[in-house]
């Protein structure tokens, strides 16, 4: 199961999926931002050993490496050149899984699984998790403020108070707090519903994909109307992900999407399949690939674009 | 019992405490730190308000300021202006509460009671802890990379890689886990017990305290030699600290400290008098303080540098 969930296809996973397999440049930009990682974040042997192999576990189990991808080809997208955009998609990529680790918790979400493997706190234990989640925040932060050293330090300050607000309580924590608080209110109208709904999303996906977007942007030195082109793209690729990772839930193979089917309609949380019916939400899906295409055309012609424009065909059609 | 906590004494808490009065720089600095974070947090009514709620409720419960105070100091020594310093300062306060706020969590080291009040997890629930502490670090390193103004862009950023470090796994955090780790090992020989607990503290409190000062120094711009200067009395200030409040647990007054004494004891908590017994502490915390002066002399002549003495002195005897 883990094979089909890992950025390069195994042959296994390969013969499954073969009119769903993500775009190559996925994988090769997945494998330098691993070899990134696996550079930026301290030694499992280093003290203490047992809070450093926390971070590791969850770095490296798996995931699309959307996140990186989008500052890698936002940034080459606007001129930068690859080597100096793998610090700071890595850092990114810390944040995604930090969001992920504080996620699971028994307080939060309560997830035993990420991935297909046991969740972090189920592999260690709830003070670790905690604490791994906190020092991957804290660590993003830091490679931001630090890299790429080519950029401007005015650059690089920008870009650590774009993922702090991206992250902050406008941004995804707060997208979190309103998803758990949403969870515990009653019935809303639909109108209601839709906006909360949108708002949820928009802060916990969303945010953090636009940010990725502009990072990238400003490591290449891009100007404010690229950067805007960016920030709107980043919008609508965050609901598409959102929509089709909710059609996912309820039409999704288990086997593939590494975790139990219907689960949000057991939840009985707000998705938008539960507020427009799986038509609805495709026809939402189709709009918001359409803005992304839009925007990316604002971009300039590079190869950058058209992975872009690819990037957009695979998250709309994926199938995990 | 918490008028005995707060940063400007009541009549009530003067009466018994005359003696160890904290000097007036403190409650004045902490005064305006606190208007700082009344401007800087957002309000109680923004959504997510619980979330905003449980951010100020642990911001504004208590505490002697003391980090804030020292990024006033540090910059104020080396010629920064106060209204500079206050954004900063605060920013440190927040850091301060995030880690005040996990390190309470059940998981960690379930505390029902901070400052004498309920601890946030037990005032709102463990859910909105753990989410309103990521959004206080999130924050406070945001407001790093903004402020002060008057600072270059490489100063900010300098600043933020510097409080990211202190919190970090070689820093706080890491201190913080060291300690929950210690805790599960069996005894160990004298020797090896002292460096490891040293260790452990220069983690846990030093690193920040010297994060704290040296923001402060590069906030106004200082000379390597006096941010040198800052960071070693930041590592004394830090041991003393820390030694002081071992000290407190075993000979304070439970309404004095907020805190049921002898909760070390019972845990049977690597301490300073667990190690070196009373006498042989406070011997010590002697020591810490001659080194912190040492350092303190090193800077120019200045109110803040009588200040810094003054403080020391107060950190040496305080009995809360």
């Amino acid at each position: 199961m883990r094979a089909s969930l890992a950025p390069r296809p195994t042959p296994g996973s390969r013969d499954r999926t073969i009119l769903l397999l993500p775009p190559g440049f996925l994988s090769e930009i997945a494998a330098l931002v691993d070899q990134e990682l696996g550079h930026l974040l301290p030694a499992e042997s280093v003290d203490p050993a047992r809070l450093h192999s926390a971070m590791r576990y969850s770095s490296f189990a798996g995931g699309k490496r959307i996140r990186p991808v989008l500052i890698v080809l936002g940034g080459e997208a606007c001129g930068g050149k690859r080597q100096d955009l793998l610090a700071p998609a890595a850092a990114m990529e810390m944040i995604h899984c930090f969001s992920l680790i504080h996620d699971d918790l028994p307080a939060l979400d309560n997830d035993d699984l990420r991935r297909g493997q046991p969740s972090l706190h189920r592999q260690f234990d709830e003070a670790t998790a905690i604490l791994a989640g906190d020092a991957l925040l804290n660590l993003a932060l830091e490679l931001l403020a630090l890299t790429p050293e080519s950029a401007t330090a005015e650059a690089r300050n920008a870009n650590v108070v774009s993922a702090a607000r991206a992250v902050g309580t406008f941004g995804m924590i707060g997208g979190q707090m309103a998803d758990l608080l949403g969870e515990k209110v009653g019935p809303l109208a639909p109108e209601e519903a839709a906006t909360l709904l949108e708002s949820i999303h928009r802060r916990k996906t969303g945010a953090l994909l636009e940010a990725s977007l502009t990072i990238g942007g400003r490591c290449a030195g891009a100007s404010s109307v690229k950067l805007d082109a960016l920030s709107r793209l980043g919008q609508s690729l965050g609901l598409l992900f959102q929509i089709r990772d909710d059609i996912l839930d309820i039409e999704g193979d288990p086997e593939k999407i590494g975790k139990t089917a219907g689960k949000d309609i057991e939840a009985a949380k707000l998705t938008y399949p539960s507020l427009f019916g799986i038509e609805g939400s495709k026809q939402r899906l189709k709009q918001e690939a359409a803005d992304s295409r839009q925007s990316i055309l604002e971009l300039e012609p590079s190869l950058a674009q058209d992975s872009l424009l690819e990037l957009v065909r695979f998250l709309e059609d994926r199938d995990h």
